[in-house]
């Protein structure tokens, strides 16, 4: 019998689980939990139902993980320890260092119904962390390096649309090439925010904006861009449409280590290079969701991050299988 | 207290053992077991023992986990299962095909005696084939790709040795790098044994071979060389004891797949570069019997391999600092 998966939020997160769905003969999709008004929404899965988050109590019994896709900023700090009690659960809660205090929420919630709640998913935190962790295990003595990018940032994008004289948006995240060689190389550079990444902004303006205004203005935004060399093009509504409406992403983790007092040098790196931000992200939910499910059915609670999953939890695979295929 | 570690067999693999346990200070080596005459050997740690493998039951109350270093051929096959019944244990049997058998093997005789035993430990089988896991859990449709090298291939370097003629020789393991490129751009090619790499050999002559013949028994050689593009330099023993007496090795795991019916391509990359192969394995080894610790001590038994171990008992760290440095 499949396991049965609630969405909770049905914004490019959500839309995006319900497509990993598809791709996982063993989940299926029962509902889909929405604070709009439910006939309001229009999902792909005829077989599911559309039901608003209010009567999300009346589902337990017809859930076997409910998918928090909601925001790291407000959403999942309320979502995640209210519902942990009653599902099993699964968020992307990705704001760094508010972890420690949103895990123990979570922890006190999950234990007190008796669920698995594995919360951090996606890819930073999630894979990149896995990675992080792997190689800092193995490598004890080394340097860690992340880059991000190319790729879409959401915040950064956000934060042009928000200055004056600006209709619409998009920011890009590069990697610094010649940073990123000398990480390979071995040489264990220090690197300087500005040395590690460049921000690429694309910026359609409003009728009788000032173009060297907002310039100026995008380019010394504390925070957001004046610790970086940023270039800001400016391009019609239709150029910015047709070439950058989509949410790629990815990026680099690195560890730089060496062996016998510094004698051998190791390299490990982990790269993601992603033509949609939210679907791959989706698609290591719905692998976690199959963990916590499984977790569950053998009797654990509480709240776990991708750190405490041994991996063979996320295949749909046996444990024979995997040795026999991917050993 | 430090883990104590004994390490059976004291080749490569053996040393990169002890030479990683100076790296983390919460483990310690206890003793080396050999079947060679133990006044023999000269180890590096001088508060560890060395002894007769004869000798190895009397120290089951002094040694917390036993790391096997011998070789997958003939060693492994026997040693594993005959001590996985007195100690935790941690060995790199790496014949892939065989997996399955030395599982069950290995398995019965942990059981036997409550104690853990991690099999198939490294990079290849190892961290390899966890990031074949991860990334086939995650993008459920798509395609795979190893590639190995460049490093030194010792199962080929003995090939070469063993052709009349030679005195010395050395083979490297090379991607092709337009192969390579076609998987990271997503292109998804069907790639027979010779599109995916080459091998290239360094050859010292003994005196008055025949060169020509060495080259074309080389390059006829099946299995070993004969699907592949090989390529054969005549060297003196000075140069190679000079610029080929390292043991690099590395490759790349790949995934190209795709979500929301193909509409969207995501590529994951892992790859390792690495000075010492048998140290970099060696310290992966060490990892591992950290974890085998852990679980012995939580009561755990029976044989695993690296897909049934949460990442978090790889690390020296608590849960709680990893969360908040890593995650």
């Amino acid at each position: 019998m499949a396991i049965k998966i609630g969405i909770l939020g049905y914004g490019n997160l959500g839309r995006g689980v319900e497509c990993a769905i598809r791709q996982n003969p063993d989940t299926e999709l029962a509902a889909v939990f929405t604070r709009r008004a439910p006939a309001s929404l229009k999902i792909q899965t005829q077989s599911a139902k559309v039901a608003s988050v209010d009567e999300i109590q009346n589902w337990t019994d017809k859930i076997d993980v409910l998918i928090v896709c909601g925001g790291s900023a407000t959403d999942l700090p309320k979502q995640s320890p209210k519902y942990a009690k009653l599902f099993n659960l699964i968020d992307s809660f990705d704001t760094h260092a508010k972890i420690p205090e949103h895990f123990a929420n979570v922890d006190k919630s999950a234990k007190e119904g008796g669920k698995v709640a594995i919360i951090s998913v996606g890819w930073d935190p999630g894979m990149f962390s896995l990675n992080r962790l792997y190689a800092n295990a193995i490598l004890t003595e080394g340097k860690d390096y992340t880059f991000w990018g190319k790729g879409v940032s959401q915040g950064h994008s956000d934060a042009i649309r928000r200055v004056e004289g600006v209709q619409d948006g998009k920011q890009y995240t590069i990697p610094v090439d010649s940073a990123l060689k000398a990480v390979r190389a071995g040489e264990n550079p220090e690197l300087t925010t500005r040395q590690k990444h460049t921000r690429e902004c694309f910026v359609v303006l409003k009728e009788g904006a000032d173009a060297a205004k907002v310039e100026k203005e995008i380019k010394n935004m504390p925070n957001y861009f004046s610790d970086y060399d940023t270039t800001v093009h400016f391009i019609s509504q239709e150029e910015l449409d047709k070439n950058h409406s989509g949410i790629p992403h990815g990026g680099i983790v690195l560890r730089s280590g060496s062996t016998n007092g510094g004698k051998n040098k190791h390299i490990i790196e982990y790269s993601l290079k992603l033509d949609s931000n939210p679907e791959f992200t989706s698609c290591v939910l719905l692998a976690y969701a199959r963990a916590a499910y499984r977790l569950s059915k053998e009797g654990a609670s509480g709240c776990k991050t991708v750190f405490d999953i041994a991996p063979a939890y996320l295949s749909a695979k046996s444990g024979e299988e995997l040795r026999a295929t991917m050993l």
